[in-house]
């Protein structure tokens, strides 16, 4: 699933062409070919690769017959084939972790018809129907689900695509931000655009953050502040802000190059919590007690 | 599954007592011996009885870990006895659809301790978390499901308890009432307190209405003029009224009772939707064909 | 799920229009409205209604991702609509085995649009992908399969609509036509045109037979010689035929109508077998220990 | 599974002795003590090692009861026992991937009765009821499934055990040979006896391919050639012959021996190929259009 | 299920023949033509008809590979047939709830050999391997199960056969007779031979109780006693006994035969519970707090 | 799952403060903070770590409701929180194999309250309900299952928790010990306090025990003798001895300090089965063959 978040992808498949935009990803399943084109010059964003299972629309449970990410919003390519037959081909295959290379003298994309529903597909994020808490308390981020990704075992995920969309916030008597917790999935956090809600600084567009499984995380120091404080009407929040996530129940490993090479590790990411405070007083009663 | 519109409930069970108020529901399972007392005076209200299954919490689905009902704020009984042994009591069975009537001279409230987790339960309804769409459409009403009654057939219920609580309405773009619909489940709607909100007129705290599965309903003309044409703002809706459904995937069959000896059939229900026009032109074209 | 043996059915609906012709099978879903116009004069057919669950392509198992009725070859309506607005239309309903009647004033196929997959659907029996014994055995009519109506118990149908379609018949060592045999499905069996070739005599199209879960039957008396004497060749054989059974898990009852009414039982049925002799002789040893 | 492509397998273990020939395959589960002799001499063969599972009857799906591999042909050893008492015997382990040798004076096969069902077998290979399309179309291999080993991930198989047997071809308007693919399951093959039907050069007994999944291959040249231009009779095909495909959704990784130390890698195997060409022509109109 | 009470039952099936004495049991599936030889004279006994499903040992859960009855103690029977071709044979069908006579004049036991697991069997139940408490506890009745007929819902079976053997009890600490209960089964006991160790008087050989689902019961008042007062010593229980119970998830009606005509109901069976006496004493307190 | 075989555990988690004492056991699922005090002073223990699934109360299957390890007696802790904010903290964490260290200024046990059910637990392994045979024959251990860890594979567990109790040992016509077997779980076996029943020599409270899958074993030669000869009355066994096993479905690898570094392995650990003898006498024959 590799979705950009600066540049449009041209991707021609032996299905057809899709043209994907930011904010809109898509899915290309294991062993099909394809190439990338980037039309509009240099371009980044997100791959989630997975070795198991397929990208599917989780169960919607009593959620009911529609909503999150609907059905008819997905799009599949109209089958194209192209005819150049003279020039060599590389194809670059993928096979127990290695690449390999093979050279040949047609195009791989001469499909010129094709049957069948193991084909890739877009989807465009504007289009998710949003649902959440409409009285009080913060809603598991699994009810913002696009795609899940499942394993075996019933209700853990190998991934599950995740995004926080524009939305109304509209829950009374809670702290509306991700409370402080830690979980059995690792979080795996990007942004294609906007500022993303619970982390006020330093959350930049391209940029990714991971909270390995079982490590405890939060809202920063201001954003704890001011949810804390702030009067709770009806806010709409996320506009123009597309964050996302990559839940997974695997313990993820970073590579070297994200870690060293790049250079990019933000070494004091761990201050975003210094200025918090122990707020318990053991010795408070309620008033009827004092 | 008994519960009050008006008047508590003061419930007696092999197990304990419940004190049943409305807004409050209870379920009392196959086999317990029960007694109703009314502290209030005269108390009318609703039950639901199930011959198959056991009324339990639905599965969350992407809604996660919490959410809707609660299992915290279900309460069981603490164990209770009694121990008046000369005057007889009457014991009413219902065995193969017919009641049976037994006397003993001890009370069947003896019982002074239990363990496991058969046992009768109440929950308060304002408790309830409700969830709903943060950005446009009308979700299905499952999303209010409090208790489901599973059959075999995963997906089909036999009955489910579904609430339409106070909360906030922030959809856009969107007709917000339930649209007008025909489905595979029968509706039977009642009103515990308050107005509800698709029908403005003629639906009374202690009334029911039954829309028979397959049979087409939506709300009154008065409620689709004002939903096709006011502002979508974000609006706290139901405030002070409790409307329920149960929904059997079961044809359901009115009692002679009801139909007749009642006399409180609405003869003239159905012209709710006389004032209702056809509203489609074919002829219609977007600005950009004309 | 209604389809003809004699005249075409042009039938509304209000997801759109149907032409279902001879040897094409349709199915309407619970609670769609629809009618029927004949546009070739009398017409005559077989219907299966089925109370609980849904047709559908059998899971195919072995057979691998495709075969039987593939899901491409099954038709859906395009949306049409009706605009009549005057004339008093007539709705018959059933419900809890019952038929109501309810007159409107416009015509209930004024559906404009439509999205999902509960809409009827129309399939050609002469596309059915068909497999068989290419080897020896005579194997179950379950492979001939073109939908299945599940119940909650697996591997039990409700019903099967199963068909004996123009094919290559091959098996070697091997008495080609149904054994005789008893199970522990109701067989209903109809003839769309041509000749079953199990029997020889009496099965005209239109016409049906009913063999009871349980009740033994086989080929006639003339089958069964043909059968076990002629050479086994690669043969064409139902070219022209399309015979096709409804099997049941349920223990059917004819009507009135069809056991008295009508006049049409063949009241000499079993006389098909009465020729059938006892062929097995105790006494015979292999030739090498005689 | 060890199955002998030459010689015959004369195998005693702690249950019993089995003879295996050539075309007769044989499971020997985990845990069980065996010893094998050569009767007649040099042998070789094919052996598939699963670390999970176990192998199967498949499904059977909509074939029904009877079918492809059945059950009462498979053959379970008489208990047998020895009493040799004096002589070492050694005893080699498989265990984490490495093999351990342990010396005891007595034979393991002095087991004197045993009962359940977990207990080595054989099948002849001769005795497979197969089946396929009598209409149109190239069915899935799976339709030739002899044995599968399931994984917990339904319709995924760790490995299936595929035969091409003898057996009538019939049908029509159909490229008979497997089509050109490219599938989730890595594909190795081998052969028994005879000449498999889709290459015609190059394949010999004794030998193996090996497709790994998403791999494309097909027909060689002259197969392709053939099969597009004969005409379409019922053809006795693969008579003489018994080719095999060990089919897992898991990635093989050769050995090095295979690879490298035995000498016989076919380098030009890909040739095979290289005289297909494209057929497709874009400016190609039905004969209506023109 | 049929078996004998008393005299020796030789059945007759189209698969071959079977013996049944007293003590054991047998199984004959639906659609199975079979008679009934009384050898030893008049005899009685018990039938439980199931209407949907199939007799079959229960799951053991942790009780592992081997226990309750074991399936090698099963018999079927050995292919037999009759060879009488003139008298005429009459055939009674159960079809519907009704009974259908049809005359034929060849035996139906003429089937000369046979395959499949579709057949008649036997048990002995003296060779039921029991299992129970061996420290503390009166255990669920379902540790006796011989044979379950389940229902599409796991855990809840369409019957139960159920047996109280010979066995030891050690139980220390423990009320051992089954204790005073209400439950969600049927309990229809009979009793094979010997004296059933609940009920001490009034229980005879051929002779049933039936206590329906939710109805309370529990040992008579002499058995409670002994059981409260005696030393909880091993003892061998149930010698030379016999009793028996089918458990139903449904709701059973008993005959008009049974409960008018029989003139077998036992009108005071309610007093052997009228000796109990209330036993709690709220105001009792442990001996440290008085 | 760590518990003491000598020596308090005093726990505390974020859940609060669990005392373990030698033979009971106690769960701290995955991500928990805990930290263990001494108060006995030195102890030692066995801990076994899983790294899927969760320890849980295996599926009774006809046991019933209750039996084994029964809900009520498993233990959790009261919330209790500290609230020392000065000394710094070291947090030890395990992920992906390896320990890391991280440190910081306040407790992490200031959890001041907790609802939910993934919370550690504590069990009295002197509660255990133990059911065993009471006729005949040598049940599998899984029926003295305290906890199992489920895999995905129906009825193959990551890890079974198994104890042997004291406990009334009454079959008859049995070998009473484990029989010799092999069998597809590791065995890991400990002992807590006491003489386990089938090793009389040389397995000492604190040691431990591994008999890889599919490896032979069974009681010693003294144990052998004992049992196969004493007459079979009713014995309490087991009299204050708590021996467990894990068993697990994996191939198990010791640590090199277990087997280098330590010093205590018993290399003639399989002397224990010298002196066993074959005791069968092919040419036996019943009396009555004589």
């Amino acid at each position: 699933m590799p979705f950009p978040q600066q540049g449009r992808l041209d991707i021609t498949t032996e299905f057809g062409k899709m043209m994907v935009h930011p904010n809109e990803i898509c899915v290309i399943q294991r062993g099909i070919r394809f190439s990338v084109a980037l039309p509009d010059g240099p371009s980044r964003g997100y791959i989630c690769e997975v070795f198991n299972g397929a990208w599917v629309i989780p169960d919607l449970g009593p959620i009911g017959a529609n909503g999150l990410a609907n059905p008819r919003d997905f799009q599949t390519p109209v089958a194209a084939f192209a005819h150049e037959d003279e020039k060599p081909f590389r194809i670059i295959n993928k096979y127990g972790g290695r690449l390999f290379v093979a050279q040949q003298n047609h195009t791989p994309f001469d499909v010129v018809a094709w049957h069948g529903n193991y084909a890739p597909f877009k989807y465009n994020l504007a289009l998710f129907n949003t649902i959440n808490s409409v009285s009080f308390d913060h809603i598991d981020p699994s009810i913002f689900t696009v795609l899940t990704c499942k394993s075996e075992k019933p209700g853990t995920a190998i991934a599950d695509f995740v995004i926080f969309p524009p939305r109304w916030s509209v829950q009374e008597n809670t702290f509306r931000p991700p409370y402080f917790h830690r979980n059995c999935m690792s979080e795996f956090m990007g942004l294609i655009h906007g500022t993303y809600e619970a982390k006020q600084g330093g959350f930049v567009p391209g940029g990714a953050s991971l909270h390995s499984m079982m490590t405890p995380h939060g809202p920063d120091a201001p954003t704890f502040e001011k949810a804390s404080t702030e009067e709770l009407k009806p806010m709409y929040i996320a506009k123009g802000t597309q964050a996302f996530m990559f839940e997974s129940s695997m313990q993820l490993q970073p590579t070297h190059w994200a870690v060293e090479t790049s250079g990019k590790v933000q070494e004091d990411y761990y201050k975003a919590w210094q200025g918090l405070k122990s707020n318990f007083n053991p010795n408070w009663k309620p008033a009827s007690q004092q």
